[in-house]
C-alpha cells in the first residue's frame, strides 16, 4: 500500500476539522485508493508538531512551541499540504509563503485560504506548472458549493457566458435577518457576531471583499480570466437600511450581495454588489448561510447550485474532496516527488 | 494529432442535436485535448450512414437505407459510441445490443437511453468492467442537470444520506401548469402535447416511471446500489385533482413529483410520488420544465443543483461532456481498442 503523507498549515477551526476529518477517513483512503493516508505535520503561526509515522488526534491539542512554517512543512516529508490559514488578498497572507514553497518543490497543493491565491494567482499556477504539482482550490471558492467544479466537470464543453453567485455566508445571513425579521444592520451584525459568524471587524464581509475574492478565484482559476482586484466594482451591504428594504419587499423583491460575472469576446466583467430578486427566483430563497450560483452556458442554459452546509466541517469536506481528486490524478501518474 | 473517431445509434432530435454540437466543437478538441474528433458514423433504426473520413452537417440529412445495427457501428471503426436511441426499459430498447456490443469490443460508450441501463445495468456494467471500456451516462441520468456529476466529483468523500429530485420535465411543467393556473390535468396534458413536450401516449412520465428510471440509474451507478424497478414503490401525477392542488394551494404548498432515495446503513430505499414544499423551500419554484436535486451528505449537509437547460440541446451538451470526460481519461490511458 502507497504511503501518503499530508501536512495541514493554519491550525485554527478550518485546519482542525480538516485534519480530524482526514484521520476519520482514512478506512476510506485505504480501501478506495489503496492508500496509507498519514497526517505527518500540523503547524499554525507559532507551534506545530511533526510525525513521520502518522499524528493520531488526541495528539493534536499539545502543539508544541516554534514548529512552524514553509521550511518545518517541508521537512516532513509531506507528499500533499493542505493551507488552511488566515487570508488576507492584500498581502497573500502567511499562506502564500507556505504555498509558493510547496509548489514550487513540486508538493501537491490544496489551498483553503482565498488571500494568496487572489494576491499571486498567476504566479502560483506558473509554480505550479513548472513543478508538475496539483494545485486546488474547493475550499477557497466557496466550499462545500461547487462553483470551480461545475464549470471544470459538470459543465464541460459549455461556454460560461455569466455567473451570478451569493457566496458570502455573513453577508447573507445579515440581509436575510434584515428582510424577514425586520432588523436593522446594527442589531443583525451584533447578533452575527455574537452567535461567531461575524469577525468583530465584519468589512472584509459586509463591505463585499470576502465575495469579491470568491469570484476572483472563480474567474481566474475556473474561466481562465486574468483579473485583479482592481478590476472590480466592490459594493457592501452597509449602506442597505431598513427603509430600503422595507422598499422592496413591498415591491416583493429580496436583496442579496452578489458577485456577478460577465464574459462575452474573450472579456471578463465582474462586479459585487446588491441585487434583488423575485419570490419565484430560487435565489430569494437563499437562506441564512447559505450560499448558491447560477451559471449560464451556451448549450446547458442556467445551471444553480445551492450548498448549505455547516462550517467549519464542510469548508473540511472540500478541502478533502480535493485531496481524493488527487489520489485519483496521481494513481495514474505518479506524484512528482 | 490523435484521430477520435465517434458513432451515433439513434438519430432522432436528440441524436442529431448530439451530431451537430459535436461537429461545431471540433475546433475546441483539437485545441484542448490535441484530437481529431471526426463523426464516422450516425444511423438510426433503419438507415444511417459511415465516412471514416468524417461526416459533415450537410450530410446528415440523406441517410442511406440499411446502414444500421451493432454490427454496422462497429465496422465503422469508431473509438467511442454515443448512444441516443429510444428508451425501454421494460426491455433495454434497441440500445441494449448497441451498447452491449460497445463494451464487450472494449469502446468506450456514452449512453443517453436509460432503458438499457435500468434494464441490465449491472451486466453492462461488468461488460465495461471486463473489456477495460468506459461507461458514461450523464444524458441519461437528467441530462443537463448535475446528478451523478455531483456525487462522484464535487461531494467527493462525503457519505450519501439522502436524495430527492424534481427529474421529469413533463410532469414538472404539468403539476406547475395545475398550481399556477388552476387548470385541470387534462387541459395541462393537451396543452404540452400541442406544445411537443408531452407524448401521444403520456403514461411513462405521468404515471412516473421516467423519474423511477434516473433515480434508479443515479442509485446503482452513482451510488453503488442495486435496485430493480420492483424494489421502488412508483407514482405518478395522473390523479392529481384540481381540488387536491387547491387544498394544498391554500397552506401554502406546492406539489412535485419526486424520487426519492434514503441511504442507511447499506441499505437504499427508493420511491417515486408527490411531496409538496413550503414556498420557501426551493424545490417549489422549480418551474416549467426545469429539474432540480437535493443531496443531503454526512459532511456538506444539503447541495441542491437546479437545471433549466433547452432540450435537445441539454442532453447533448451533457452526452459530450462525458465524451471531454472520455478524452481526459484517455490522455492518461491510452484507448482500450
Amino acid at each position: 500500500m502507497q504511503t501518503i503523507k499530508v501536512a495541514i498549515a493554519g491550525f485554527g477551526s478550518v485546519g482542525r476539522a480538516t485534519a480530524n476529518l482526514l484521520l476519520s477517513r482514512r478506512g476510506r483512503y485505504s480501501q478506495v485508493y489503496g492508500a496509507d493516508v498519514r497526517l505527518v505535520a500540523v503547524c499554525g503561526s507559532r507551534s506545530g508538531l511533526r510525525d513521520e509515522n502518522g499524528l493520531e488526534a488526541d495528539r493534536l491539542d499539545n502543539l508544541e512551541d516554534a514548529l512552524t512554517g514553509p521550511d518545518f512543512i517541508a521537512a516532513s516529508g509531506a507528499d500533499i499540504l493542505i493551507e488552511a490559514g488566515p487570508s488576507d488578498f492584500r498581502t497573500g497572507g502567511p499562506g502564500l509563503a507556505y504555498i509558493s514553497s510547496s509548489l514550487s518543490t513540486g508538493r501537491d497543493t490544496i489551498v483553503i485560504s482565498k488571500g494568496a491565491l487572489v494576491h499571486s494567482g498567476r504566479q502560483l499556477r506558473e509554480l505550479a506548472r513548472l513543478s508538475g504539482a496539483m494545485l486546488k482550490l474547493s475550499g477557497a471558492a466557496a466550499a462545500a458549493l461547487p462553483t470551480i467544479d461545475l464549470v471544470h466537470h459538470s459543465l464541460k464543453g459549455c461556454e460560461v457566458l455569466e455567473v451570478e453567485g451569493i457566496l458570502n455566508a455573513t453577508t447573507n445571513y445579515l440581509l436575510d435577518a434584515m428582510t424577514t425579521r425586520g432588523i436593522g444592520f446594527d442589531v443583525a451584525l451584533r447578533e452575527a457576531q455574537q452567535g461567531g459568524f461575524a469577525e468583530a471587524d465584519p468589512r472584509n464581509d459586509t463591505e463585499g471583499w470576502d465575495t469579491a475574492c470568491k469570484l476572483l478565484i472563480l474567474a481566474n482559476f475556473g474561466l481562465g480570466a486574468n483579473l485583479t482586484m482592481d478590476d472590480l466594482n466592490v459594493q457592501g451591504i452597509q449602506s442597505v437600511t431598513t427603509e430600503l428594504i422595507e422598499a422592496w419587499r413591498r415591491e416583493g423583491h429580496v436583496p442579496k450581495l452578489v458577485g456577478s460575472l460577465t464574459h462575452l469576446n474573450d472579456t471578463f466583467r465582474a462586479e459585487v454588489g446588491i441585487r434583488t430578486y423575485p419570490l419565484s427566483d430560487p435565489f430569494a430563497n437563499i437562506r441564512g448561510k447559505d450560499k448558491a450560483i447560477r451559471i449560464t452556458t451556451d448549450a446547458m442554459g442556467e445551471t444553480i447550485a445551492i450548498g448549505a452546509g455547516k462550517e467549519p466541517l464542510a469548508t473540511a469536506a472540500a478541502a478533502l474532496k480535493d485531496l481524493e481528486h488527487i489520489l485519483t490524478a496521481r494513481a495514474s501518474s505518479p506524484l512528482a516527488e
